[in-house]
Order: C-alpha cells, then sequence, then structure tokens
C-alpha cells in the first residue's frame, strides 16, 4: 500500500493509493499518518483491507503530495553508506555507521521548492531510501529483529551545504539542517510491498542530466544492520525515519558536477517508491 | 515568572511559580507549556498578570517536576564552548561555534533516573544553560536581534557517552542521543527575569563531591551570538532549545575525575535556574 498525504501544506489529508495510479480518501479509517498512526499496525491493516475491497472513496489524481508522514520523531542519517560514494569523496568505507542528525521542521513535499541557503555556494543533492520505523525499537537483539520494526520505505532527498557540513567548524549537522533541506515522498510503500530493500536502484537528475544512477546493494551496511546498529545508541520511535545513506554521483565527488543554485531542477527517483521534482529557490 | 510542569511522567500539567517556593495552577490559562504557548506571548503576559494578582489557586509544592516544555521541535547543542572546557579536553578553542543536535526523545524531568546505556564506559555529565526559543528565528540580522526571540531559561544536563561521541566512528550525535541523555528544569525562567544570561554561576557534583564550577561569563560565544549564528543555519522555531555549552569539570577533563555509574548521584545548578538532581541507573 502506497500511503501519502495531499493537499495544500499544512493542510494535508491521509490517502492511499494502489500502485496502480489511482488514489483513495483514507480520512475515514485514520486521522493522519503519524506516529499515533503507525504504532497502530492493525488499523492500517484495516485500511490496507478496506482498499482491497474497494470500500474506499477514489480521489483525483493529487496536485499536490506534501510530506507522507506528520509529527515525525527524529531523522537518523547514515553517512559514506555506498562504496562507490565513500570512495569519490576521498574518504575510507567507514568500520562502523557514521551518524548524524536532522531536525524534522526541514521536511517538505517531495515536489516542494528546496531553498539554497544564503552565502551557500555548495549545496547539494543526496537521493536516500528512508526507512520508517513502525515499532519501538531498543537495544534489539540482531539484525533479524529489525524488519518487524519498519512500517515502510519513502525517498528522501538529504540535501547538504557542503561547505558548511565540513568546512565550517566541525560536525555535520550544521550543513545538514538549513530550511527545506529534506523533502520526503511522494509515498511510503509499505514494508510488505518491498520484497528486498537492497535490491532497489536510486537515481538523480539536474536540469536533466544524469547524476547519481547507484542501487542498494551497494550499501556497506545494509537496512537490517542499520536499524539494529542504531537501537545500541538511542530508541527508534514509531514516526522516526532513517535516511540510509546516498551513491555515487554527487556535487561534492569527483565528477566535476556543479553544486545546485537557484533555478535548477532536481529530479530523484527509486524504484516503487516513486519520483520527486523539486526546484531550487534562493532563502 | 518559572514556568514548570508538574504530576506524573506524560501526565504533566502546567504550573507557575513565584520565586519564593509557592507554586500555582496554570491549567485555567495555558493548556501546556508547548510551541504553540510559548509562541502566544500575550497568553504568558496574561498568566504572568494573574500571578501577580493572585488569581491563580496555589498547589502543594510539587513531588515530581516533568520536563518544562512538552512538544519540543529540536535541540541544538554548542560544542566546547567555555574556555576553560576547551582546554581539559586538549581542544583548541573554536573560531566559530561547533554545533551537534540531541533528538527531543532523549528530555526528561530534572529528577529522573538517567540511564547509562549498555556497554558504555564513559558516561559522563554536563551543566549547561539551555535557551528556550520563543518566536521564530531566521537570517538574524545581528545579535541585537537575538534577546527578541528568547522565551526563558532552563537547567540542561547534555549527558554524553564519550566512547560512543568520538572513538565510534565520526560524528558526536551517536554520543549524545541516548535514552534519558536531556534532563530538562525544574523550570523556565522568563527571559524578563534574567538580568544577563552571561553571568550565571553553573556547578555540578558526583556524589556530593563537587566537580563543575563555572560562570557562563567564560563561554567563548555568548548567548546572543549564538541565536544570530545558528539562524543563519537554521531555523528556529518557538520551542526549540539550544544547549549552550558546558563549563570545565567534565570527566572527559583533565581531572581524572570517574565516569558515571549506575547508583550515583549527579546533581546540578544555575543561579536562579533552580537544581536537578538525577540517579544514574542500568539500561
Amino acid at each position: 500500500m502506497r500511503i501519502a498525504r495531499s493537499g495544500p501544506a499544512g493542510q494535508e489529508t491521509p490517502v492511499v493509493g494502489d500502485g496502480a495510479g489511482r488514489w483513495f480518501d483514507a480520512a475515514s479509517t485514520v486521522a493522519d499518518f503519524d506516529p499515533a498512526t503507525l504504532a497502530e499496525p492493525e488499523r492500517l491493516d484495516l485500511l490496507a483491507q478496506a482498499l482491497a475491497d474497494g470500500r474506499l472513496p477514489e480521489l483525483a489524481v493529487p496536485t499536490r503530495f506534501g510530506p507522507p508522514l506528520s509529527g515525525i520523531g527524529k531523522i537518523v542519517c547514515i553517512g559514506l553508506n555506498y562504496r562507490a560514494h565513500a570512495a569519490e569523496t576521498g574518504a575510507a568505507a567507514p568500520a562502523e555507521p557514521i551518524l548524524f542528525l536532522k531536525t524534522p521542521d526541514t521536511v517538505v513535499g517531495p515536489n516542494d521548492e528546496v531553498l539554497v541557503p544564503r552565502r551557500s555556494v555548495k549545496t547539494d543533492y543526496e537521493v536516500e531510501l528512508a526507512v520508517v520505523i513502525g515499532r519501538t525499537a531498543r537495544y534489539l537483539d540482531s539484525e533479524d529483529d529489525a524488519a518487524a520494526v519498519i512500517a515502510g520505505y519513502a525517498i528522501s532527498n538529504d540535501v547538504s551545504e557542503r561547505e558548511f557540513q565540513t568546512e565550517r567548524g566541525g560536525q555535520w549537522d550544521k550543513g545538514k539542517n538549513c530550511e527545506t533541506f529534506n523533502p520526503l515522498g511522494p509515498w511510503i510503500l509499505t514494508a510488505d510491498e518491498v520484497a528486498d530493500p537492497q535490491a532497489l536502484s536510486l537515481r538523480t537528475w539536474v536540469n536533466g542530466q544524469a547524476r547519481q544512477d547507484g542501487t542498494t546493494s551497494d550499501m556497506i551496511f545494509g537496512v537490517n544492520h542499520l536499524v539494529w546498529y542504531l537501537s545500541q545508541f538511542m530508541v527508534l520511535r514509531p514516526g522516526d525515519v532513517i535516511n540510509t545513506g546516498t551513491p555515487a554521483g554527487v556535487a561534492m565527488g569527483v565528477n566535476d558536477f556543479a553544486y545546485l543554485r537557484a533555478g535548477d531542477v532536481v529530479e530523484l527517483e527509486i524504484d516503487g517508491l516513486g519520483r520527486q521534482r523539486q526546484t531550487l529557490g534562493q532563502a
């Protein structure tokens, strides 16, 4: 099932998609797609059953998708998690996952404007597989326990300002938390419909030019390992999001690609998770 | 005015203190102390007036204070911001503020149990002046604009696991976000009652032994500078919290103090902002 939220910014309502391009009103079954709803998987099951039975009112295809989740608790990000991306930045492959954070108020819809920060010269894109947590995870015993806490998957653009991130006095968070820096969606695909999260292609274009073209099979630490690992350092809760890292092809890499400027158009795609399209503006 | 929340964990109600040890029910005027309430300063003014006029019902002194703020949006932390603390860790004084993040779900009440994480050998304390944001700040023009966006001040214990923070593969956030790692309160003192945030003493004891004894006058970057600076990299919103750094005397420093273990008692104090007391438990 595709979980999404449509409508004007701040007034989104919950909708579900059937995977064939049709969208249906979910408001009769859930108040919103938020941590409380994700924590009740039986409610999502009811919704899936209503969708399968044809009992949900069909809608016109939404003209705007918002973030597919409201009330996000935290966004945990993994750095240098693709072999080819670590290599392109000149870094060694990490021995264990590198962890940093984005704040939930950086999240915007998948096609909303992304703002180049003032005084920015190195604004960059990063297509990432986002993992959405559905059950609390605290000191999981093994990777085998990870799948049970994952509600679904989505596209995340982990927008980054590289000068702020690496040349302004330590700690990457400084370049990761500018306004509008985390487009999410258009939808969350529930985990039951993702046969293998380590076999998804991820792609980015800037102004129509291909930039990133990778696969989650190139991850150094796979999704289940990350969920297990993070649960040793923090509590993962329903509605938390993990940005699992980006493949090669970012502007920071060795490709001599230009950084983003106002007016640029970024498009991102992951198999089964839809497509994002952002026009850059100036903060 | 002292803003606080009292009651069992998860069921706190808003209370205000008169500064002379008496506490009053604030629930008739505000639903909670949360971002929406902070964003309405006129409502806080009404509350202060009701307190001054003796119109609020007096309560028994609370037996438990929760965090003085619910719905915190983000916690932005500043590293190495006291001259003597930077020196004790062997680091140079930073040229500009070092920024990292804690997630809001690390926040507990000022006297709640703090858990030593599993496999932790270097759990540490950090008394800090917390700045609570009351109005949105986006690209402030100068430090002179900072005071107008500050709602008040509180004590924060920026609990840290030093091995996780610095020896486990980059980025401090890994050692800053364990469960219960941010005791906050007991109260927020509204900014109108803090004559000079750069003239406050901060103290810590562990099992009764003095550890930290500093003053905010030793900050490398003062409160107004920090608020202005951060607003160039992210949007600060009502209900956001800034942990402004810790003075010398932490276990990571040169004093040969022991790291924290289950059963230890940590006490923290800042002039005018009350006192915290945590017993350490084991996660």
